[in-house]
């Protein structure tokens, strides 16, 4: 496949010119050497390293600036680096370039407790927010699986577990702070609650993976810690039964925090992993926010509809350590699967359908991940009808190699004919590519003219999504 | 001041061509008469009315591509209209062109009860689409005061009431189907709850007025109809003490679905035009929405906090002819504030700001629209930090207009100063392009070049917000 806009040319008297200059300005903030290069390049997947020429560490948006007016000059690619984890190589660097670390601007800015906001720098993790939030009362819901830093959350318009109660980094991000393509900077909006004034810049960059701008500041919209928690679990005979209850826990507008779904195969990983002793069918897991009565109404409703639905060994709790048991499965489900293969590597999908479709696009991906013969978890989001599967590949075998990423494929276009997408919550970046034409046509072609109409050199990640 | 793109060039030769092109192709779906044109351009406020060249009713979708390309070609304005609603201009046409009337496009096409989401035409208003939603307990909650069109209501990025709760616009629409300055027509998204798949231009096109694209299909989320709703009505003796209220209540994460704010003016006015007794003092209204037990339990929450931060009267309800007579004064506030001052105009302001300010900047517009002289009650959705002050304006007198416009210059500025909008909920059209470099700075510029990539001749409903 072919980049629908060219990669800058890679000149090597740009290269050694840039270095140079970096070296001299920023000093040990940035660096060369081989390893550390290669790993602020993809390193998550299947997807190949691509390192960048050299790392700078900037401490401020005005070093940002100067960075990628500097790039701009010389033409020669930036990539935004936050920690590392993204899973479709959107911190490779295909025609090189600087990769600009934000790991020194990782800041709190300020914290607005009236006004259930506050202002970050994007290198901060997730973790270390909400670690600086608790004594105020307040978090940050989004939670992808691994401690990403708030910038490439934004970036790749990730979400995570949470998503079905409190939305995706696109619901909770008021405003930022960005650099363009000729270093410039802008802020796309004031701390309001709401506005209507002008184009949704704050939208268009988040999910843009760093090729229209780099975020250098975020306005984060806030919420209460919830007075109580309530959790449960129930096993459902297939996960056309779990579905079900997921239909009707989402039809009635119970106000479920997590509803997550692990198939079979994750189950028996999770049973081997953790010393559970969990009947090897679809789990559902959930969590209810609110008040003490409503969070023991909302776990009670789900048990009726767990009753209704073929649900067996219903389960639920406010009290934390019980939580934490109830969860356990799906806390281990990463390293519980890694277990069922040693040695070899995960391949993650992530596509996203309409709910309805949601039972019938997981029967067909295990029925053809049995006719694969890989050895495949799933695990889903399933209140926003996202799944993953966690595919364990030996790296060293072509042929699996091949064999997965046609998978890939044809799960992608399994995801698109039912109305949904190939990437629910892991971006584009080069991984992805592919089927962004088919999913959605015409709007391709938009997105390159705002591309080329923002970064007309394409300096800002290139070959990432278009 | 000047626009940021110059508007296309009046051509006679290529309006008369249009003109007789389009009467000819759509028949008496095409009309020129005076009386109609001027009922398709702004009719709303202050800002002049400047009718298009032609109205035209498509019924397709391939039908307002047809217009649009031709409108490409002979580089002629289109300005979409709903129902004529918008408050700041969106639907003059200040070069002529074309009127694209959605009310024959107004259809359902599609209710997906069990992905709560459903497609409908532009046309359709939001009170029709809750009409045909009722027998599947289902409902859309964005609820500007008039019966807009859903397409009008996505292009301003309206709100309302409800959003404090619910959200806005961008937050209820899953994708778009839109027709773009060449004809062509995109889809931005699948019906998946979430996509991280490119750039988000259902975001980019909410809030753009028809500028970068004219919407012809949405597909939006629905919400269940909740299974109880309580009201509760409550004075307090300064609108210091009612936002306070308001402030501990968000902070509390109470789920409040409404909490809007009429100040003394209004409730005075309220008292007189519909025969109330309430005291002249600020009055908040709310309304939650959940299960019994829970709206029960939130009303009491709601209570408390009243209690504690001075509030009187303090009442709540959950039977609905009670809830429709505590509302009342909301309910009629728009018809109440005009008897005011009979024959006189409303100039309709709205900014909003964080909570925090809102207390600080509702006290210094009471005081500036003392120094005035103006009869303006204001009203607010509070939650969300959005006022709306109503200046009854005689018309007929320069000098009241030009203070009136005056004021609405200050209250801009004061809100942008707060770290507020100018615009909560209305768009910016003409009115608020004055304001929106002060608002958002260097972030204009990047419209600006998004807009000419898209529409480098600027014929989508141009002098609209650059």
């Amino acid at each position: 496949m072919t980049d629908r806009l060219p990669l800058p040319v890679r000149d090597a008297d740009a290269t050694a010119t840039i270095t140079g200059i970096l070296k001299q300005r920023f000093g040990d903030r940035a660096e060369t050497g081989d390893s550390l290069r290669r790993q602020h390049a993809h390193t998550t997947t299947w997807i190949g390293n691509q390192p960048p020429d050299i790392v700078v560490w900037p401490e401020t948006t005005a070093e940002v600036s100067e960075i990628v007016a500097l790039a701009h000059h010389h033409r020669v690619p930036v990539i935004p680096f936050g920690t590392g984890t993204s899973l479709e190589g959107q911190v490779n660097a295909p025609a090189g370039g600087i990769s600009i670390d934000f790991a020194r601007m990782n800041k709190v800015l300020a914290v607005h407790p009236e006004d259930l906001d506050c202002v970050v720098q994007p290198g901060i993790t997730r973790v270390a927010l909400n670690t600086y939030l608790r004594d105020t009362g307040l978090f940050f819901p989004i939670d992808p699986g691994a401690d990403a830093s708030i910038g490439g959350m934004a970036a790749t318009r990730a979400s995570g577990t949470n998503a079905v109660r409190y939305g995706t980094m696109k619901d909770n991000i008021l405003s930022l702070e960005a650099v363009l393509a000729d270093g410039s900077v802008i802020r796309t909006g004031q701390r309001a609650k709401k506005s209507s004034a002008g184009y949704d810049l704050t939208r268009l960059m988040i999910g843009a993976e760093g090729t229209l701008g780099i975020i250098t500041e975020l306005t984060l919209r806030l919420h209460g810690i919830p007075e109580a928690i309530s959790s449960a679990v129930c096993s459902f005979p297939t996960v056309e039964a779990a579905c079900q209850a997921v239909i009707m826990t989402v039809q009635m507008g119970l106000p479920v925090a997590r509803i997550e779904l692990l198939d079979e195969v994750q189950v028996r990983a999770c049973n081997g992993h953790s010393g559970l002793t969990l009947p090897e069918t679809p789990l559902l897991l959930l969590e209810f926010h609110g008040t003490d009565a409503g969070v023991r109404e909302q776990a009670e409703t789900f048990g009726s509809i767990a009753e209704e639905t073929g649900g067996t060994g219903f389960e639920w709790t406010t009290s934390p350590e019980e939580r934490t048991r109830l969860w356990q499965a799906r806390h281990d489900a990463y390293w519980a699967a890694l277990t069922l293969r040693p040695g070899a590597s995960p391949f993650v999908t992530d596509t996203c359908v309409p709910i309805s479709r949601l039972a019938d696009c997981m029967a067909a991906t295990r029925e053809k991940l049995t006719e694969t013969g890989f050895i495949a978890p799933i695990v889903g989001h399933v209140g926003d009808g996202n799944f993953h599967t966690l595919l364990l590949v030996d790296m060293e075998s072509v042929d699996e190699v091949e064999k997965a990423k046609a998978f890939v494929s044809w799960l992608s276009r399994l995801a698109i004919e039912n109305d949904g997408t190939c990437t629910g919550e892991h971006g584009v970046g080069q991984g992805k590519k592919p089927y962004l034409d088919e999913e959605l046509g015409g709007a391709v072609d938009a997105m390159v003219a705002i591309k080329a109409a923002l970064d007309p050199r394409n300096i800002l990640n290139p070959g990432k999504i278009l």
